[in-house]
């Protein structure tokens, strides 16, 4: 089986990921508390030791803003909701994935949120057109760093700077680039990061979180035990506790840590110089091919990258490439109805391929010669009709 | 080392649940998708696997309305805010964990929910009481099944018909009792149930859930990407995809699979048999020790216990038994800021211990052993002073 749908969860992952994991369950499964017995104190010293880890490679001074999740869904959930309040302002654009767009569909029905979302061709015109929509009541501006789609990165510095200059929150979606791009929180104009903790951070599903500035009023959206102050009923609303209620999940963060430990001794350069090797090499080699058609034409900077086969359905072309020649991608519209929607795919959706640090160039090779002889195929059928 | 904090979750795990774990991380790490690769079909399989034993243990004929959560906390958060509307009425115990409690508080002063809690001296009450409670505009009652600070049940059956009499909705917190007590719940008169997978079903930490009847009109309160109508911006509700948006926690779901497993191979009348008889055990031996105080005189109908000693602390009783004894159990509120105010606990809390399937009656004698020294030596400490 080739694997090229890391843009999804990378697979496989590093030597240990799965050993911790496994050893959290057998050597310290019980309930995190610094207060309790040893098996607590072990519990709680994995997930903190995550925390640190994490805090390291996002460039985040303190380990408590960073916030642990069941996904990014979650953690993007817990921003705008957690931030947002009635008749408030928003902007975001065009690429966002439904894990953005859905939570921002929801709080402009229920919560009479105003929505403006942006979509510049130019990569120079985000900024520009984030400023232009400022409004009087705008809190949050909500951006993709890494499409989903296609292999694009949006300029969150630039956008950041506009955020700050008119003191305006700024979310980023970090779900393709946590890992692959380097990210320093404390330098950069970020007030708000989600990211997966089973994509570029190399640990487990069932993990994620969300970085939070000391100075964002943000609040809890669920509520319940704590471990901290149990004898009040008002939860509080410290961190990272308070965003944090209930049993977690310290056996998946236990093997994110150990995929974050991977990353940092690997290094983010050499992981990226790989994988844009593979993606640059998949590109030249789809573009070459008769009858491909890719969703965005430039060289990806991300790898990520989405096609079309001419007369073949997207979600027959993947079928065909897993059955026969068992190699692993993604069709359809890859959660991102308003992506696909500015893309102009929003009828057929695409496929996607994404290399990960582990896939080889034979395996690129053998991908480009099985589309090949699908779009071949497809071509005959069709010339024979 | 004597593990009895079983109520905080359930350690060790039975065989092959590490491993059931570890296999989906090494073996199929893709996210879940019944129309994708076979990697992604593999990762459906599992969680669908899951989601059908726990249907047969729960007694649910549609897999579909278990819904998979991060935690109980997650679980019982969306029943809450997933049906109550502004300005309804709630009905719910004195017992409540805080997993309830705070999100009520939370409903009440945000979304103006009315709040009634009762508290009966008696049994008998339970049901009583909550029926003279009702209002017009009563849209839920909710209570624990088991108090997770002493081992006493709630007539669920009984408080359920007065709900279904008057066209309410009832939530139940299963936390303690999911996989211990019969629940049937196609028989049952309960609309919504909250498990927990790292307690009685053997899962590990990082799983939980929640039934849903069909005939609830609940919503979801995560808004994002489910894999289906992914070119549609309003989130659909369907179930169980639009309430577990986002990638989920495949290895912690096929991890518990292993441990519902377990418990439908063991029986759970073999389970709750076996751990009643060292409750008991521990029950006649601590009422035996003079200067030990049970927080509720009653044998326990639970394998949970609640005690403090004379002149200790409950935190410092902990950490003897922990440091010197090498045993694990609970001081503190634990996370049940009613059901100490209902206990007369609030001032100081309690010792909890709870004894689990793996534990044996040589490691009760151990730990009442432990306990006697311990209201020796403070007696003989206090007498000095």
């Amino acid at each position: 089986m080739i694997y090229l749908d890391n843009a999804a969860s990378t697979w496989p992952k590093p030597e240990g990921v799965a050993d911790a994991v496994k050893k959290a369950i057998v050597e310290y499964g019980a309930n995190p508390g610094r207060g309790g017995h040893r098996l607590a104190v072990q519990a709680e010293q994995a997930i903190s030791g995550t925390r640190h880890k994490l805090a390291q490679l996002l460039g985040v001074r303190d380990p408590g803003n960073l916030l642990f999740c069941l996904n990014t869904t979650h953690a993007l959930n817990l921003a705008l909701k957690g931030l947002l309040r009635e008749g408030d302002h928003l902007i975001l654009t065009g690429w966002e994935h439904n894990a953005v767009a859905r939570p921002v569909e929801w709080l402009k029905r229920h919560r009479s949120v105003q929505v403006t979302i942006i979509c510049p061709d130019e990569q120079a015109g985000w900024a520009k057109q984030v400023e232009e929509q400022i409004r009087a009541n705008t809190r949050l501006i909500v951006t993709i760093h890494g499409s989903n789609v296609i292999g694009e990165i949006l300029p969150i510095a630039d956008i950041g700077e506009v955020a700050r200059k008119h003191g305006i929150f700024y979310l980023v979606d970090a779900a393709q680039t946590a890992g692959l791009l380097p990210i320093r929180l404390d330098d950069l104009p970020v007030d708000l990061l989600a990211f997966p903790g089973h994509k570029g951070l190399y640990g487990p599903q069932g993990t994620g979180g969300l970085y939070a500035s000391p100075d964002v009023p943000l609040v809890p959206i669920i509520q319940g035990g704590t471990g901290n102050r149990s004898e009040e009923l008002e939860h509080p609303g410290e961190r990272p506790v308070g965003f944090e209620s209930g049993t977690p999940n310290t056996p998946g963060i236990a093997g994110l840590g150990a995929g974050v430990e991977f990353v940092l001794q690997t290094g983010i350069e050499k992981i990226y110089h790989h994988e844009m090797e593979l993606i640059r090499q998949l590109w030249e080699g789809l573009t070459r091919i008769e009858g491909v058609r890719l969703v965005h034409p430039k060289p990806p900077v991300l790898p990520i990258l989405s096609f079309n086969i001419d007369g073949v359905d997207g979600n027959e072309a993947a079928t065909i490439l897993d059955q026969h020649y068992h190699i692993a991608v993604r069709a359809g519209f890859h959660c991102a109805a308003l992506a696909h929607r500015s893309l102009k795919t929003a009828d057929r959706g695409a496929v996607r391929v994404s290399p990960g640090y582990f896939n080889t160039s034979e395996e690129i090779d053998q991908f480009i010669q099985a589309v090949r002889e699908i779009a071949e195929a497809f071509r005959g059928f069709s010339h024979a009709w």
